[in-house]
This record gives C-alpha cells, sequence and structure tokens, in this order.
C-alpha cells in the first residue's frame, strides 16, 4: 500500500503516556487501526494519523483538544469516514479522534420539531428512532454518514431541493474549539440575529475551526402522502428540462434525481434491476393526498412534452424503497463497472439554467475517455457527480480523469458555478478553491489562522497553510 | 436634542480635505445631515457621524475605506436608516456612508430565480422591478428597508414561516473589508462546499466585518394562488395554539401574524380599520388553486377548535393588499397610540412549544404596566415583539420598559430562545447577547480583531469592544 505523507517526528512519549492515563484503552496506535482512519473511499493514497482515539463525550474531547493543543499536535476528527475529498485523512499525522462511539440522542422536541444528537450518531439511526414520532430527517446524502461529519462536510443530498442541505437544517452546534473551549453556537429558537453567525461558520468548516460534538438539528412531519415516480428520455436535455421547467412554475419537488444511461446500466446490474438503459429522472412528492397526485400530473405531463417515455408512478412504499435503494447504491455500483477499481466522485454545481448544457458538454468528454465513468445528479439543485472507475495501478487513468474533472470544474466556474455542490474541499479542490473565490479565500485563512493560529485543527484541509 | 457620544478628536483637517478630493459633493458635514444618519427609529439618543458620505459604486467604497485604513477613522454604513436597536449610530463617531444611491439592479436571472442588486435598492424597488417576470423576493421586514441593510441585519419578517430569513435569502454578496479589499463571497450556484460559509458570516454582522456593496438574492416564482384570511379568538392561547397545531401538521403556511387586542385597537384607529378588538391572526396562502383552498380550509378547521371566530377568507387581491398594509403600518400605529410618544419594539423568538406561556406571561407583564404597549408577531416561527409607546420626556417609563424588556428577555432565554429574533443587536442587545452565548461571544470577538484589528468597522456595535 503506498501511503503518501508530510515528514514528520514520531510523538513525544511523554505526549502518548499522557494519552493513555487519560483515554486507557480507548487510544489505539495499530498499524489497522492507524491504516482504517488513514484512509477513504475515494483515490487518495492513505495519510495515517499516529495515534486514534475514541472520544465518548464533550468532555473528553476538550480533554484531548488540550492535550494536543499542549504538545502542538494535529488532532483529526473521524465520524464513518465516508466523506470523499480526503476530508478526514491525517496530512500531518496526529491523533485522528473518532466520534463514532457518541450515538447518544441528546433530546427530541417533537412539537418544535427538533432534535439534539452526538456527533457520532448517523442519519439511518436517527430517523429509526424518530419516525414512530411522524418526525423525518431529510439530509440524505447516500451514504450512511454521521451527523457530525455532515455538518462538518455541508453535506446535502437527495432531498436538498425541498428541505435544503445541513446548512439549513442545522439549528445549533456543540464545539470545541482549538483553545479548549466548549461553546454552543446558537439557542433553539428557529430564527435569530445574535451576532455571527457562528452555526453557518462551522458548518462546512471540515474540522478545521473546531470539533463538532453535538448537533441540533431542524426535522420534519413525514409527509401525509409520497409518492415516486422513475421516467427515462431519449435525451439528456429533454430530462433536465422537465426538471427545470418543473421548479420555475413551482411543484415542490421532494428529489428528482438523474442517472445517465451509464448509471442505469451500473445500477442494473449491481442492484438487479431491470430499467431501460436510458437517462432517467427517478421522483418523490410529498404532501397531502391530493396534491401529491397534483404534483405528479404536473410533472408527467412536462415529462411527455419533452420526449419523456412511460411515466412509471407508484404511491406503494415498497416500490419507492426499491428506487431509493437503487439510488443510495449507485456510487458503488459505478466504481463496480470493473472489479478492483477504486472511485473517483466529481461534484460541480451550476446555476440550472446552465445545467444541460454543463452535463451535456461533460458527457462528450466521458464518451471521448477511455475509463467507464457514470453521471448521476441532483438536477433540482444543479449539481451532478461523474463517478469513474480507475484502475488503480493506471497512471494513465489517473491522468486522464485528473484532466476531465479539470475541464468540469473549469467549466462550472464560467458559468458561475461551484467546485464542490457537497462533498466539500479538503485535499481534493483547494486549487479550485482558489479558482473559484479568490481573495475571499485569503480571509478564509485570517478566519482559520485566528481560531487556530498553531494549525493543529485538521490541518493540511482547505488550503495547504 | 440629546446627544450621547464617546469623547473623540475632530476629524483631522488633511483627511477631510482628502475626502474632498475624492468625493466632492458627496461629502457633508452639516448638522442636519450629521443628525439625520446619526439618529435612529427607536428610542435611543443620537450619535452623530462626523461627515456622511454618499457612495455610488463599491469602487467609491473601496477607496471610502482605503482612506478612513489610512487615517483611522471609524466608518459606519447607512442604508434607509430603518433600524431598531441603534444598529446604524456613530458611537464613536466617524464617516456615515449611505449607500442609499447604489440603487441599480445588476443583473436578474429569471431562469435561475436570482438576482443580483447594489446595497442601496429597497425591497418594494425591487419588487416593483420583477413582478413582470412573475417573480418576488419574499422577505418582509414592515419596513422598506435596503436590501443591504437587510442582509446586514438578518432580517426577516411576515414570509420567514415559510421562505426563511436573509439567512436562507441571500446567495452571495460583494463585500468590501477593513483592509480595503473587495471580494464576492460565494459563485451563483445554489449550493456550494467551498470552504468557509462567508455569505452567512457576513450576513447578519451589521457592517462590523465589512461594507455590503452588492447582494445576489434567491427570488421565488409569484404562487399561482393566493388568498388570506382573518380569525379572532377569544384567547391568545387558542390563536397561538391554532398555529403550531397547523404548522405541527404540514400545512405551508406562507404568512401568519399575530396582533392582541391592544395593536388591533392601535391598527383600526391608524388604518382606519374595523376589526373586532381581539387577540387576531392574520394568514396568507400560497400554491395551486385547490391546494391554497384545501390549506385555508385545514387552518379554518383548527381555528373553530380553537375557540376561533369567524373565519374571513378571501382570494381578493384588493382585501389582501388591505389587510398587509394594516400590518405594514402596525410599528407607527402602536408608537401612535400616544401623540408624541416614541418607540421601542422588544424581539424574542422562542421554539414554538413555548410561545403561549412567553406570550401570555407577557401580556401579564404589559397589563400590569402603566405605558402603553401591544404585541404583534411572526408567530409561526415563535417570534414576537412588543410595541410600547413612551413618553420621551419620562426617565420613569423608561425605566419602566427597561424592567419589562429585561424580564422577556430572560424568560426568552430561559425558553431556550434567544434575545433577538430579527433586529440584531446594534448597541440596545449587547450585554444579551452574552446572557445568551457567553464564551462564543469570545469567539465572535476574536473574528471581529481578525478582520479588523483597529475596530473602525462600525465600532461599538454587537460588542463594545
Amino acid at each position: 500500500m503506498h501511503v503518501e505523507q508530510i515528514e514528520r517526528a514520531p510523538l513525544d512519549p511523554a505526549f502518548v503516556t499522557a494519552l493513555q492515563q487519560r483515554f486507557g484503552t480507548a487510544v489505539h496506535m495499530s498499524d489497522a487501526m492507524r491504516l482504517h482512519h488513514g484512509s477513504s473511499e475515494a483515490h487518495f493514497a492513505p495519510m495515517l494519523p499516529d495515534a486514534v482515539v475514541f472520544a465518548r463525550s464533550t468532555e473528553e474531547v476538550v480533554d484531548l483538544v488540550r492535550l494536543c493543543a499542549a504538545a502542538k499536535v494535529p488532532i483529526v476528527p473521524f465520524g464513518a469516514g465516508t466523506s470523499i475529498e480526503g476530508n478526514t485523512l491525517a496530512v500531518h499525522g496526529g491523533v485522528s479522534v473518532d466520534l463514532s462511539e457518541m450515538t447518544q440522542i441528546v433530546s427530541i422536541n417533537a412539537e418544535d420539531f427538533d432534535c439534539t444528537v452526538q456527533a457520532g450518531v448517523r442519519r439511518e439511526q436517527l430517523n429509526e428512532h424518530i419516525r414512530d414520532l411522524g418526525l423525518f430527517f431529510p439530509i440524505d446524502p447516500g451514504a450512511n454518514a454521521t451527523i457530525g461529519g455532515m455538518a462538518a462536510t455541508r453535506a446535502s443530498g437527495t432531498n436538498a431541493v425541498r428541505y435544503g442541505t445541513m446548512r439549513e437544517a442545522v439549528l445549533s452546534l456543540r464545539v470545541v474549539t482549538p483553545d479548549g473551549r466548549e461553546i454552543r453556537t446558537s439557542r433553539r429558537a428557529r430564527k435569530s440575529a445574535a451576532g455571527y453567525d457562528l452555526t453557518r461558520l462551522f458548518v462546512g468548516s471540515e474540522g478545521t475551526l473546531g470539533i463538532i460534538t453535538e448537533v441540533t438539528l431542524r426535522l420534519h412531519g413525514i409527509p401525509e402522502a409520497i409518492s415516486s415516480a422513475v421516467c427515462s428520455f431519449q435525451t439528456l436535455n429533454g430530462a433536465v428540462d422537465t426538471v427545470v421547467q418543473a421548479i420555475q412554475i413551482g411543484v415542490p419537488l421532494a428529489r428528482v434525481e438523474i442517472l445517465d444511461d451509464m448509471q442505469i446500466k451500473a445500477v442494473n446490474a449491481w442492484s438487479k434491476l431491470d430499467y431501460p438503459e436510458l437517462t432517467t429522472l427517478f421522483f418523490e412528492f410529498h404532501g397531502s393526498p391530493s396534491y401529491v397526485d397534483e404534483q405528479a400530473e404536473t410533472v408527467r405531463e412536462l415529462a411527455a412534452a419533452n420526449g419523456g417515455g412511460d411515466f412509471r408512478w407508484s404511491n406503494l412504499p415498497e416500490e419507492r424503497s426499491k428506487l431509493w435503494k437503487a439510488r443510495h447504491e449507485a456510487y458503488y455500483a459505478a466504481v463496480n463497472l470493473r472489479p478492483g477499481a477504486v472511485g473517483w466522485a466529481t461534484d460541480v454545481c451550476v446555476p440550472i439554467s446552465r445545467l444541460a448544457q454543463c452535463i451535456g458538454e461533460t458527457k462528450a468528454d466521458l464518451q471521448a475517455s477511455s475509463v467507464p465513468a457514470t453521471i448521476l445528479g441532483h438536477v433540482g439543485d444543479g449539481n451532478f457527480h461523474v463517478v469513474f472507475s480507475i484502475d488503480p495501478e493506471s497512471e494513465a487513468e489517473l491522468a486522464e480523469v485528473s484532466a476531465i474533472n479539470a475541464r468540469m470544474v473549469e467549466r462550472a466556474l464560467a458559468m458561475d458555478g461551484t467546485c464542490t455542490g457537497e462533498h466539500g474541499i479538503g485535499i481534493g479542490k483547494q486549487d479550485w478553491l482558489v479558482a473559484e473565490l479568490g481573495d475571499a479565500v485569503e480571509l478564509m485563512r485570517t478566519l482559520k489562522h485566528a481560531l487556530d493560529p498553531d494549525n493543529l485543527f485538521n490541518p493540511g484541509k482547505i488550503f495547504a497553510f
């Protein structure tokens, strides 16, 4: 296994002793544990921490941060490890603090549609827990990520077109800052104009400004009625135009996902399905029974006018589950187009008026490439991914994909879009961040330096600094 | 006129000469102009700037910031002057930069539901401009504020229950920072995970971190159908419970406002109306024609079950205009319960499960007070205001109102609410901010110091620092 890492001194034995005195068997230094915490789901080479510590409370995180700060040891927060821009790799080594055992649901306020959970709670655990209360948490990035990790990455996913991203879903955070203090960023009121929006500052900061230990989330009532639909199209443009028109006339689509012909082929093989191997839209509608029918009928008409085929509509939960299970597995389905391949998921997002052109030009690039690749995306937000299935032994394939990704980002930026809709910067998008926001990145560095002057919190992420 | 101000040296004549050389007749130093820019709509004594400069472009703001930075002169942004926590008062003197002549609508992307405007555009101007495109901008704080001021204050208002606040409405900002640089905080994509959320950092920062010169806003399609309704209740609880229940079963109320009996009395007198002088809810419903009817019918049933009287429903635009004009004038109606009075508007926001109790206890305080006062609020968000009509000559009244406000804030904080739902901190809520967020305020100060080390951008706001 090829490991990439910045040269550094080994951990001071006195520091290790102090760690072990405070955390006992929660400290791990085995190669296997370090490799697990220093690897990612994407194509990046591993970068290992020197130690892994499992934290079980905010108080433990405070103590760990103070120990690390005193010894000037980097600290990298780790949840489910499902991020895909290398966001949890230990670029400068140090301690990986694993929050996945912080799985307590601290409180649920059903009447207020909110709850507070520890950072290690996973979204599926939360949804199972609150289902009987008639509530659900809509943010769904596919992977069963931790809520803390989703907040740190500003994740979103299939429901964002209707319910927003983690930016909108997080009401308040409990955070341990680099100086070893614990703060709460906001009260539980739905809105507030009380000073700087620290909640939003930490959401998406990827562990570089603070370690999120608890998250207060907005929840939603499970809709009275939910229906889903699938429709395939002869052309990419027909599918994208259907969605843009539906949004423009005000249909509150709860989910709308695009899968190109290659992605459908992958999904059919992986999830044992038999969708026509054409560009396809997956829809979900939420509301009262009559309103859900009205939405589906409107979209059916738009799809037909844009060259859509059979509009397969269903209000059966099992049909819906099959559909979204296939969508959730789409990344793995795409990567496994070739046995033994590794994945690389791109992540541009553009204003929706530019989406058809952006996807169309990208598709042309893919057709000219030798690397198997699929397109899937949250088309209602203007956000889509290409998933490449790369031979890990081939430098040439990596270079080819890197060049296609560069063209995609340049195309998105030229359309006033972003290099990352939902995966974050990590180590994979640092140059593109500067291309996207220019001097604003200097301001971000100023904030980072002010809060973390020793650069110990997830160093090497967002900026190389 | 009693003016309160921190002692300071007069402006350096060389600085004044430099200002005049660069800005010519856009520089004003008359007492009248300084008083206008140093006064507020609320009960605070004026605090005058030493000079007023009207800026017409981002480039002019950059030049002004550089001149002020070099001479270490404070700079206070000013829009419509409708803020009510003293947010634009020149605590330390210096230059008030008036952006109200920056009224250009820079671009409209109808297909993407967004637009970019200069900071001085007012919300009514924007809505008139985009109406023919079938679009509207929903954030409505009542006053015809500037978009820049609304962003700086994280304003919201009557539509927030459905459409969110300025936090959700702003896609991107053009900002001049204290070091005289101009940045753009984000691209125009609907969502992004590209580094720290600078957009949200500047939204609500009240001019203390940067001067907003352009705002890119999310717009919405004018709904196919809009209807409104009015319903009065025998009890405050009945009104609040109706709203909480409607939200809990998923009715997407576009607006829902509460006015207590005193506020209705004031509105009847000021706007020449004849509503029953009881606690009253004003509703607005958006959607397809059938969905709007369905929403109104659901709410009608809930209101009846909670002791509501006649549910006066209408889909006539003129009825709706009358209703919301009365609501928009409610603050002035309340202040003018006594001729020559000045207003003091409180602004707590609590989780909605606590709202009935919070309003009820507040109402009891008001009934025991000698100062005329009304309650009105954005009840769907848990946010409400008491508007006091104070004799400006009476120290005793000011002290009494101050004590009631303190009890309100303490009550809201005890319910995990906020001291300010939408008016900001300004000079009026600084101690309450610390009571609300504790150590997090120290982190805010660290950010302020990092971006504005000489404390020249709206000094004395949010924190006394």
